[in-house]
């Protein structure tokens, strides 16, 4: 596959990546690098490098693919600090959830002796940092390439490769058809969760310290989806901004039709919304993104 | 405790307390009623009961206890059904997400022979019916009783301790308390999951499809609260419509200033909703009402 890689952001996705990777044993050598000192004293004692850098652009070097998975608002200072060693034939690719920002940074880099292909591995928990990473995490979920109009087919295939021998899925979209996707399968239900949290919050300490204590009853959660990592979640939200203001506005629709719904004590209404619920819930469950396993498996 | 108890209502609740009691084996009988052929069927082929009966006000002649585990637009039903035939000095009791409500109807029914203490307790999973009830759903959990001011001590020690032994901690309090604190840790956010679901939904097929596809980026989350018993949840939002109206409105004020923040790229706003929706999260695991394991235990 590839001789060397070189891994730019070692949190929960890039030491994954590193963990996966060994346990197929499919690359002679994987380099690290982080701008985080912990992270890099974390990585060095779990023995998550073949090689620690302490600059990204010593870190590329004799790289066949560099993946950057870093917050998208350090792409531009990624680049510029590995532009000019880049190994000609080199591939670049990352992991961010949003699509377009990243073609737009690659294109404005115009880098001639590399080839890049935006990605995204649909893969993800609650939990940051390289001690939350873990081999399988990629395992069949989907991970989205979203090369431009003018990437070869052998190179994108061999990026395909490297994500199937992690046990992703490929599909090859454009970035818009991604970012659209993304918003309502992602982005919008972190704005909700996010929210959700905030609304309960904002009570005094008697109030709050019940709501925590019953918490089980749906709002626990939302806390979990809201606990994602908030500098991925800003750059998200801010470079996606225009589609999820679109999705929020559309949810928002919804939210005062529920209103008067519950308002006019409509059943009829309600009962329609709440059935077509569960159906859309089974489509997810014959579609493989989920099981009816009860509660999470928490029972 | 008890020598005979009847359960009006054999869902998942009902169905769970029969097991629980099974389970604990402290009640000579167990009687059943419930109104859908299907059900009894279930009941009958698992033998969820010790006796069925075809009538509520049959079933509950001679029961100490007798707990009734219906959606709350059925409760003045069944109290009309049984209440000539209850025994002198027994206990009703309920287990609706709702409690004025239940309060009003307890007391409209004025019940000369018996004593009524609402309860609720804050358990459940997204599965209904009898299949899905098992013996320790109520392990572990809170059941929230809220009686009236005129409910002498022995009786609310007796129906605490029903509770205490399928493995409830009882918190007694106010029914307006109670419907206070439900509204956001279990009401809103079940509105908000139905409606983020709806969001997503009113797609065309193609995009609808790709949404199913890549739910596991959150969306999927949403569906599994989304998938509750539909009769159920209608009854709850008709009744608590008040205050999940006034929960929706400040959930909207969030979501506006939450879209303020990311088209006016208010990086310092998000970061600080994100730190606090983390720290949150941590208070609640800290008092013991989920684990941290993370993706729902998935992984």
């Amino acid at each position: 596959m590839f001789d060397q890689i070189s891994i730019i952001g070692c949190g929960l996705i890039g030491s994954s990546i590193f963990k996966g990777l060994k346990k197929v044993g499919s690359i002679k050598k994987i380099i690290t690098y982080d701008n985080d000192k912990s992270v890099n004293e974390i990585i060095k004692k779990d023995k998550l490098s073949d090689e620690i850098f302490k600059s990204a652009g010593e870190a590329v070097k004799n790289s066949d693919l560099i993946i950057i998975a870093t917050p998208i608002s350090s792409f531009e200072n990624v680049l510029n600090s590995i532009k000019d060693n880049l190994k000609t034939g080199s591939i670049l690719t990352d992991t961010c959830s949003v699509k377009t920002g990243v073609s737009k940074i690659f294109e404005k880099m115009n880098l001639k002796n590399s080839i890049c292909i935006p990605g995204h591995p649909v893969a993800g928990i609650e939990n940051s940092g390289p001690k939350a990473g873990f081999a399988d995490l990629f395992k069949n979920r989907w991970t989205i390439l979203t090369p431009s109009k003018n990437t070869d087919e052998k190179t994108l295939q061999k990026v395909s490769n490297f994500w199937e021998s992690l046990g992703s899925t490929i599909k090859i979209m454009s970035d818009e058809d991604h970012d659209k996707i993304l918003t309502f399968t992602s982005h919008l239900p972190h704005v909700v969760a996010y929210n959700i949290v905030k609304t309960s919050m904002s009570h005094d300490k008697e109030v709050k310290d019940d709501i925590i204590k019953y918490s089980a009853g749906g709002l626990r959660d939302f806390t979990r989806i809201a606990a994602s990592d908030p500098i991925m979640w800003r750059d998200i939200f801010i470079d996606n901004s225009a589609l999820i203001i679109q999705a929020i506005d559309k949810f928002i629709k919804n939210l005062d039709e529920f209103k008067k719904a519950i308002s006019e004590k409509d059943s009829k209404k309600l009962i329609e919304i709440f059935e077509k619920s569960k159906d859309f819930r089974k489509s997810i469950i014959k579609a493989g993104q989920d099981t009816d396993k009860p509660d999470f498996g928490r029972k």
